[in-house]
């Protein structure tokens, strides 16, 4: 019936176009597969006990009795959420309009699209070592360079940085953006001090670099102190600064937004094809944040993972030689512990899980190679009995291979 | 304090990937641009008195109390949500793994990740002309040429199309898709003949060109019957369809979803930047599917929407000169009208407009300047009685016009 207009094998895979030929896997997954253990201190889920089922399930029934039209047609992301929003920005120091603001599907969402406004291959862009990987992968996935600023108590190594933009503007490489968790950071759990949040945005401005502020963690400071937002302090437009429901409410909502330049939201809004995040789940959230909820939520969720941290804390001083050291962490969901010299992270990690007790080796939060002498513990997930529990299975384990 | 490398003045612009220089703005929000009417048949909004919000509130509440860590912390989509849409596919001739299926933020998202996958600039797309433009914008700002085949009362024209195939071929043009939503189709609310049906997929697999299915109303046929999808005729792995939640359960929702062949569907999964949709409106929506409930609630919507297009075609043909033309769809959410010679639908649109009423213009419905002989009519929203207003204030503008 139909003539063929030519005689070559034609394939699916001709049309790809270019960018999409040599893809990597998404990344998403990897917080599953880290519950295999019995007691995992791998990843940073959230306590499980401490999600507001029953106020979700009741605003969630109020906001579909009373705005079934608004919540479940077709219709914009809350403009409430939009508001309240600007409101905790506000409390942070960050003055931000409607237009500096993007509520996206979760953090990881705005990590990934980042990079779609910002880097052509071969783009530098800055990290501190160690890092979130999840979001460093989307970096190199765009085929940004990646260089490496090491972090100590107070964050990321300031002089460190200042010598190496100097050095890359010598050799005329603008890098795209400086990729920094301040607060809390993951995985070391430090913070950077206020002198280096200065001395970073000025940085920023005068090498014309932005600056992307991982910050989910700033709100579950343990003494509900607040922090000096790299975004509050900058006043020439060059921080993007990234927040999340994931840890004050529940990742599960996928929820998460931008703040920063107008200019780049817009861009961030035109590169997240699917559009607003859309009416259901963001009135649900809306609607359980009202009212002061979901602050008290917060200073709940506060004195919980304090617990947790002074829990693990102490197991970790009973069980650990004294030889490890650590960061004491004010807030977030990470501990960082350097082993005795001499102990492999991996090999920790095969004789912990061995005895059904995981955790993340350090150099899953490099991307250099480095970090087999350290390893990340989140004390955010389990029981303190299990973190106790879990601490000690660690502790038994680097003791016989030291 | 801090040295300037050079007295250039930087600029946050020089940051941007030069694809993300010139963008468009997100399509999203017409939807609501069009209730600005009282009375407005402009858009396929859902009838907001169909949505299941009781039993939504009462499937929450459920997935809340019995599986909060699962619904509300880090995790895959519902893995119960892709056996309901494997079921429903297989119940469309069509058999699709686990690794054929995509689900998605509404379909929305699938039809702005197609063309990343696909399309470079300056490659060329079929549509159908008229065609859904919100779709046929993101192929255009992905850098794609159009070119338009006419539909008629039966679909698609495929003679048209099998000689722009051979046409292209013989300029060394191989498409990168063609895009067609063959069921209730929108805007025209016709339904493809099984005979051009199989005609489309046979050409599909000698030029080596994919086809898009938009099947976002094939479930809502008024008598309940099933269609042969264009998915479930291609043995050869040209198809990749679209579905969506939106006009079967609610749009607010916002999930969709694509199945087709696996490499396709692996990297539209790749360039999803957020990952997996995640797991908390997932594992609602798959809790409302299940038992049965979600067939059920379809078989009360297909009712309600034959009963309004009812309404509507009735009030046409009281209201309407006899001169306008249409199709009567057979399901769908639409009606299209060719109007009487010499009416402009822009013209007829500004009158019904000032009286309180409004519809889309066919002229959005074809990216080529034609449309302005005919008006889409959404009988989706309104209640009965509003839809035999509205058409009363359109066929009295339309009378004055001609």
């Amino acid at each position: 019936m139909v003539a063929s207009p030519q005689h070559t094998t034609k394939q699916l895979s001709d049309l790809y176009a270019p960018r999409a030929r040599d893809l990597a896997p998404p990344m998403y997954g990897a917080a599953q597969q880290g519950r295999a253990a019995p007691i995992s201190l791998a990843f940073g889920l959230a306590d499980p006990t401490l999600f507001p089922t029953q106020e979700l399930a009741e605003v969630t029934a109020e906001v579909l009795a009373e705005r079934p039209d608004t919540a479940l047609n077709y219709g914009p992301t809350s403009p409430e959420l939009y508001e309240q929003i600007s409101e905790r920005l506000q409390r942070q120091g960050i003055a931000a309009t409607r237009e500096q603001v993007l509520v996206s599907h979760g953090s990881g969402q705005l990590l990934g699209l980042l990079p779609e406004v910002l880097v052509s291959p071969g783009d530098t862009v800055i990290i501190e070592g160690p890092s979130f990987l999840g979001a460093v992968r989307r970096f190199e996935i765009a085929g940004a360079k990646i260089v490496t600023i090491p972090v100590d108590a107070d964050g990321m190594d300031i002089d460190a940085l200042e010598e190496k933009l100097a050095e890359l503007a010598r050799q005329r490489i603008r890098p795209k953006f400086i990729y920094t968790i301040p607060t809390f950071q993951n995985p070391t759990g430090t913070t950077m001090s206020l002198d280096r949040r200065r001395r970073l945005v000025a940085l920023a401005a005068t090498y014309g670099v932005l600056v992307v502020e991982d910050d989910a963690y700033s709100e579950l400071a343990f003494d509900g102190s607040s922090v000096t937002t790299l975004a509050s302090i900058d006043t020439e437009g060059w921080v993007v600064r990234v927040g999340t429901y994931s840890k004050i409410l529940a990742p599960g909502v996928r929820l998460g937004w931008a703040s920063g330049p107008s200019e780049l939201i817009k861009r961030l809004a035109m590169v997240k094809v699917e559009g607003e995040n859309g009416p259901f789940v963001t009135h649900v959230v809306s609607r359980f944040s009202a009212d002061g909820r979901l602050d008290r939520h917060i200073a709940q969720l506060r004195e919980r993972y304090r617990h947790k941290c002074q829990v693990m804390l102490a197991a970790i001083e009973r069980e650990f030689p004294a030889e490890v050291q650590l960061y004491r962490p004010e807030g977030g969901f990470f501990l960082w512990c350097t082993l005795p010299q001499g102990v492999s992270a991996a090999r920790l990690l095969d004789l912990s899980e061995e005895r059904g007790v995981s955790f993340l080796t350090g150099s899953r939060c490099y991307c250099n190679g480095q970090g087999d002498d350290s390893i990340r513990l989140a004390f955010s997930y389990h029981s303190p009995e299990q973190i106790a529990e879990g601490i000690g299975v660690i502790g038994q384990a680097m003791r016989e291979l030291w």
